[in-house]
């Protein structure tokens, strides 16, 4: 896995040669081009959205948003996930670079095609059988029906299993009847649920007999149309509107309570269990713990897309943040003009160690997309295969959604006053994306997840965030074992520099080296790891109670599953770059991985100290070289955006990126780069602080 | 200045006592208990806007915050800050005392109220003399003579030194001409221009007879009433709409051209420089750039407004986040119930530390409150009193409006899907605070200024960014000059813990000694700003550009900056609650104290190790330390919350504070404490990652 780059990765600064920005994109588009392709040129003929949404009210807002998309579902460009024989793509890896080339746009657009298309389509074909998708993939792919996914009560958003929302069998009926016992079991903040959708997915305990059976999922119709023609709530079904939002504005959320709701008994979602008329229920899974877990697993795809969304939508404030800085000037500088704000160290620091994240982050997700294509086109059919992918997607999103929040809070900053302009896009990136790090899983509880997969080699159910079962599990197993999963250990012997080197001039020795940067980022995962299993098991031992041994442990636990995920990401970088062809292109990506691993070293380079793995005079000496690839980074940073590929149309912000930059200098053109590359001199004064 | 608090600190959890929020309030309201309890009512008063401004539209929305503006100024609540001899109530502290509590409220009102009282009442009270006072400070006071601030052009919102709008003299008409040259130099986000202002103190470049004397301020009448009695733009003067921004909708923010705008001589605000009759300018402050820098200065308490205003709408999301995690539960416990959210560590630890970087920087305010109100009302009149006002000012605004915007982030998450609705309050919070880290001086550039001042001593005037300036400045001096005029020096012999210790037994030892918490703090103070300049001399020293060498340090040159704000805000800490009598409060703030201090000093470890002053072993000590106090913090985190008295009107948040928490379970009352509290097995899984 471990490799070196393949580039001289001692070129001066000013050897940098420019890559170009549309063979960077190749990279970067790889291989669903063409369907992000087709999304850039639907975002292009619908961008009139972007401005028009501050001045619409609620209601032809989300009308705007849902014709847009019906017709960019009749492009093909929603349905790549679903089958071919429904009208769909067959492809699940084009629809994830689909969904995620839509973050360029307005979010309400992504969200609610991640509603119609990916949660509620999702789940009729994942958890349907052939039935159901006959009777409803079609209209659901063309959007003539819509959907809502109601499994998120007011009391439960996290811990699932307990939703209270109850579907009892009648078997005199053949039918369920679905309840809300009280009010905390509404289902809440539901999509396409306040005024488009027709049916909802439900998700409720199902009850036989007077015997439960745990949560599974049904078909229920929340509108019909009244004599009119009109949507209106269907009999038993109370909606409320969930009303405005921080953001996304334009997808219609509810709340939904059902009072004695009959469906037919073929409304449930059978996949994994039936009930038989005469009331006799079976499934192949059967504990139901796991059935539950095997049929939250199935919806993984929901997890990627909106990872994907958020690395996507930090790509649009980068963007706009480096572009502003290529062009803005404040206060003097050497010659007649200010300087550019992209020539402050500060604001290099501020801003080139997220756009190296931004690309690391791309190619991980890369992986992650392709991951899911295998298990869920069958091309990898095992548990384990299925469990990583799972863990994957719960850190990737956890981790893609944080960075969507940090890089546009920063960029926004960056482009001062103008940024907080609506017409920046920073206002509606912000206010849009900030609940990524909520829905689709909370993001403490996804790393939790990841961390309990870690520790306990994925013996539990890999969704089952209870803590109990993870404190228990961790304590029966010995702990070398945990060790020996990690798969970091296997190539610790890689890391060259344990132990502090004495010679002052030796400290940046190897900084720059990919096997030395992944080495170090492995045997963190592995300390935390194995450190948070001793803690757990130590804490179990002592009689103390589990919950307050979690309670207690579990910044640790959580820690680990980040520190597991900074390996990840590092690793797919590394892979992914050392197999391009020697270039500038491949040069520039080089800068990237150096930069990115070295902002993950740097940010816990205390950790490294404290374990012992790092000299005080070699952490100085990686905050150096952050300082330096920083420097390097900067000259060829417009070009790194550019490869990104947002269409113009989307970016608006005039203010940042029109003529009204500088008193009366004209505009800086092109990527002119920075006056600080003075080799030699540089090395002096970047002492650490 | 360094004092123990006074307390026993080896308390154990359990002998926790609960303070009473009520006292503890009393002390945080301190001499202003009154004003703020008028600010308060008057915010029960108009709190349904809270709820209203979602579905007004922009225009009555603005204008429904100036009619409560207006009703609010009849109440005497802003007019604190102006002579009482205009109608004003003399009083400085008072005003920043009320100002800050309207940051509980809605906050495109407390940002009107900052245009019209601070920024053009300020710079009329400030810059203009008695003929304008008297003309003008009645009607802005009672709110009947609306105004903006117009300083900031789109080109120069930092470098207001390099602002290229013109008022040239006329002596044949005893006029001044105010001019935009070109577009970058239109007045832009200005408030109270696009919608009430009738008059803008507007900044521009002085021309007599071809020559320039630098910027100025100039009332300009921007509208006038035509014939039907409707306000419409000046002659010559062009008004646009900012339009939609990312929050403070109710604020008219606006651009300004001037064109051949003609005024009389009189209406340049002259308390700094004059202009005779005959065309002859003359001021008592000779040098162009220190008469600039003076003006400026003038404005400070602009930033002490706005830094208090940042810290207080943090206080409204840590109420919110708090009582609901005192609320929620999720995931099953010990018991029949599920576990409460802050019972969790990692919740404990996302949101407690925050608390205390509340309470410390509510204090600090209110010391900066009092400096402002000493050097204002002419308590202290020397230079240094003034400089060190301005410091604190800009220092404490920058870290202040960064911790509201962090905080409100860290609490919304904390909310969940709740937390994004509208309802919540933390949509607006969010939104309406952004800006704050931009307005009033970018943040990034009020540190540098801070840390000019600390490495220069002042040499420069305050106010001037001109890194240039600095660079040299620095490069003049002595080191060991810069190193003795950082007060820190001072009781550097006070830490005793500057070595590892060798006993793994000791290494917790002092980590809650007062003394030894500031000591570190001023050592890392002291060594960054030392270190800092070193670096800048040594640059220049090599024949470096002065521009490279800025830029390659100014991370380090910030990094000083909140270096120094870190300890000065936590001495200001100290001395406060060494003040106290002993109680249940003072434990309280105790706790905190301790809190605040081994966070920041946790967050930088990695710099204390690098310098030698603390050991891998105290590092994880102090790890353990936070953990620990987060977890002694937790039992009265809700009395600490309920101390900010945010009337219960303003909070909203149905969801978060109202009935609907958990399935079927009684919602929980009061402050059950957590359950984690085994004193001597928590010490055991207590093992750092």
């Amino acid at each position: 896995m471990a490799t070196d780059l393949g580039v001289a990765r001692d070129a001066a600064p000013e050897h940098t040669v420019a890559p170009d920005p549309a063979a960077l994109q190749r990279i970067l588009d790889g291989k669903y081009a063409e369907v992000r392709d087709l999304v850039r040129r639907n975002l292009v003929e619908h961008a009139d959205l972007l401005g028009e949404v501050d001045d619409l009210d609620r209601e032809t807002y989300r009308d705007r948003v849902l014709a847009i998309v019906q017709q960019v579902a009749a492009t093909g460009q929603t349905g790549f996930g679903f089958p071919e024989e429904h009208g769909g793509g067959g492809d699940i890896g084009a629809s994830i670079a689909a969904f995620e080339t839509l973050a360029f746009g307005d979010l309400s657009v992504l969200v609610k095609v991640g509603v119609q298309f990916g949660l509620f389509g999702g789940a009729v074909l994942q958890l349907g059988t052939q039935r159901h998708h006959a009777a409803y993939l079609p209209g659901i792919i063309d959007g003539t029906i819509l959907g809502s996914f109601a499994m998120t009560e007011s009391g439960h958003g996290s811990n699932v299993q307990a939703l209270a929302t109850t579907a009892t069998y009648d078997v005199a009926t053949d039918e369920f009847v679905v309840e809300t016992p009280h009010d905390a079991a509404r289902k809440d903040y539901i999509g396409n649920a306040a005024r488009h959708g027709e049916l909802a997915v439900v998700f409720a305990q199902l009850h036989i007999g007077g015997e439960s059976q745990g949560v599974h999922a049904f078909i229920v119709p929340i509108r019909v149309r009244d004599d009119a023609g009109e949507l209106v709530p269907a009999p038993g079904v109370r909606i409320e509107d969930c009303g405005h939002k921080m953001g996304l504005q334009g997808v219609d959320n509810g709340r939904l309570w059902f009072d004695g709701v009959r469906i037919p008994r073929e409304n449930l979602l059978d996949r994994f269990a039936t009930v038989s008329p005469a009331g006799v229920y079976s499934s192949e899974i059967e504990s139901p713990g796991r059935r539950f877990f095997t049929t939250i697993g199935t919806l993984v795809q929901g997890r990627v897309s909106v990872g994907g969304a958020g690395i996507n939508a930090a790509k649009v404030a980068m963007v706009l943040a480096v572009r502003y800085a290529e062009r803005r000037r404040q206060f003097e500088a050497t010659g007649e003009q200010e300087e550019l704000l992209l020539d402050y160290g500060q604001h290099q620091r501020r801003l080139l160690p997220l756009l190296a994240q931004t690309y690391a982050l791309h190619v991980a997700q890369e992986d992650l997309a392709a991951e899911l294509h295998a298990v869920f086109s069958g091309e990898k059919t095992d548990g384990r295969s299925r469990r990583a992918l799972e863990s994957h997607a719960a850190g990737l999103k956890a981790v893609g959604t944080w960075h969507a929040t940090r890089t546009i809070q920063e960029c926004r900053e960056a482009c001062g006053g103008a940024g907080y302009l609506s017409a920046s896009r920073f206002a509606a990136l912000k206010a849009d994306t900030d609940v990524f790090t909520t829905f689709e899983g909370d993001n403490h509880v996804l790393l939790q997840l990841v961390a309990k997969g870690l520790l306990t080699d994925y013996a539990g159910d890999f969704q089952d965030a209870d803590q109990f079962e993870m404190v228990k599990l961790v304590a029966g197993i010995a702990l070398d074992e945990i060790v020996k999963r990690t798969r970091a250990h296997q190539l610790l012997d890689r890391v060259r520099d344990l132990l502090p080197t004495g010679a002052e001039g030796e400290d940046e020795a190897g900084l720059l080296d990919t096997d030395y940067q992944l080495a170090m980022l492995r045997y963190r995962e592995e300390q935390v790891i194995s450190s948070a299993a001793r803690r757990l098991k130590r804490g179990v031992d002592s009689g103390m109670n589990p919950g307050a041994v979690f309670s207690q442990v579990q910044p640790h636990v959580i820690a680990a599953a980040r520190a597991h995920m900074d390996r990840v990401v590092q690793e797919a970088f590394v892979a992914r770059v050392a197999g391009l062809e020697d270039g500038p292109e491949k040069r520039a990506l080089g800068l990237l991985v150096d930069l990115n691993a070295l902002r993950m070293i740097e940010a816990d380079r205390a950790w490294f100290m404290e374990s012992g793995r790092m000299s005080a005079a070699r952490s100085k000496a990686v905050r150096r070289e952050v300082d330096a690839l920083c420097r390097r980074v900067r000259p060829i940073a417009r070009q790194l955006v550019d490869a990104f590929g947002v269409p113009e149309e989307v970016l608006r912000a005039p203010d940042l990126l029109g003529p009204v930059v500088t008193a009366g200098d004209p505009p800086a053109v092109g990527h002119e780069p920075g006056h600080h590359t003075q080799g030699e001199t540089a090395e002096r004064v970047a002492e650490s602080a």
